[in-house]
């Protein structure tokens, strides 16, 4: 079920992407624009989007970045997202909202299953037992070569305007070119296997030129005036 | 895999049942025979039994009792047990430990599979998908009619020993007779469907009788001197 079946008149968006590729500038900028289109936007974020959900953030980004194993990080994070559908997506989409969220079920797919231990099938396996055929309307995969992604990523750490919480993240960008060539290849491969629901985007540009081409990409979709 | 198989050479003991049959009393007198006899007795408990499991613990048991529907639950149970598996249980047991654990994966089947929402299946392909075949060598399972248990459980809630943080299980305790029947039968059905690993304890003696019951059926089990 997409946003789409059933009852849920809204649509779901989810931005995606590595480090440094600017998806929490993009989720708002897109939220702006749907509003302006007389849309209502809901911005959300995962791990989180719900106060469970934020509580189960705060055990995956504090602490000992080592405590949890790929698999309990996994677990954590469709429980986290499990409560995040239920509980902020699930009912705005059926009230005719729409959704944008600051990642989704490709990261951990990405994270865990292309770059980590727990492997494709298992994240597969998993996502089917939590949430059936449940998945976004549209994924926007901001892409990036990894040494820019990681460069402004650096650049943003060091002028502070990180949340503090954010820990973990800064664990994955020490984590090596390898690991982030990783993840790059995984958000290709994820779209090219799911073309009907996913756009690889340009994240190269000025956020303008990305915010133009995100929009273009969601009024295709939906059939909006651009 | 049981604690039997590869490089576990101690033996896993869950003690399992509803509320009020005894379980946290009869783990201590349980360890407390089996270090008389010489053998290295863990004592650990679910959800926790490792730091990052308790916090996750700490998440099931604080809060709006309803702020998880059954499926963030499990899912949350099962990222603690991953944990504890990982990092308490199979460690003591490479090092010939015994391990003693105050429920395990059988309340999770019978309290969100059997009795809740998530289903028997599900619960079946979550435990297969996160821990593979890894079950404990005995299974303990401490019987009483539901009146009785509910009855000894207040008694000891009035009596002031609970833990401040148990305000699940006393939710759990409110949930009403019906609940607790199909709880009982839960357990009674997973003990006739696995008779290798499961022994069915009367818990409706006194502490000395029940403990006396679940150390002959270790004793047999284990080929140790009574």
């Amino acid at each position: 079920m997409t946003a789409q079946g059933g009852d849920l008149r809204g649509r779901f968006i989810t931005l995606e992407g590595g480090e440094g590729a600017g998806k929490s500038t993009q989720v708002k900028r897109l939220a702006a624009t749907l509003s302006a289109h007389g849309i209502e936007a809901v911005l959300t974020r995962e791990p989180g989007g719900t106060p469970g959900a934020e509580d189960i953030r705060a055990l995956l980004v504090t602490g000992d970045p080592d405590r949890w194993d790929a698999m309990t990080e996994t677990l954590l994070h469709y429980a986290a997202r499990r409560a995040h559908v239920e509980k902020t997506v699930k009912p705005a989409l059926a009230r005719g909202a729409w959704v944008i969220s600051d990642r989704f079920a490709d990261s951990t797919m990405a994270y865990q299953g292309y770059a980590g231990a727990v492997g494709r099938e298992a994240i597969a396996d998993l996502h089917k037992l939590v949430l059936g055929d449940f998945q976004p309307d549209l994924t926007l995969v901001l892409d990036l070569p990894v040494e820019a992604g990681l460069a402004r990523a650096k650049a943003r750490m060091q002028g502070g305007i990180r949340q503090t919480l954010d820990v973990a993240e800064d664990r994955y960008e020490r984590m090596g070119l390898a690991f982030h060539e990783t993840l790059r290849k995984a958000f290709h491969d994820i779209a090219a296997r799911e073309p009907q629901r996913c756009r690889l985007i340009d994240a190269g540009g000025d956020p303008d030129q990305v915010a133009a081409a995100l929009w273009q990409a969601v009024a295709a979709k939906f059939n909006l005036t651009p």
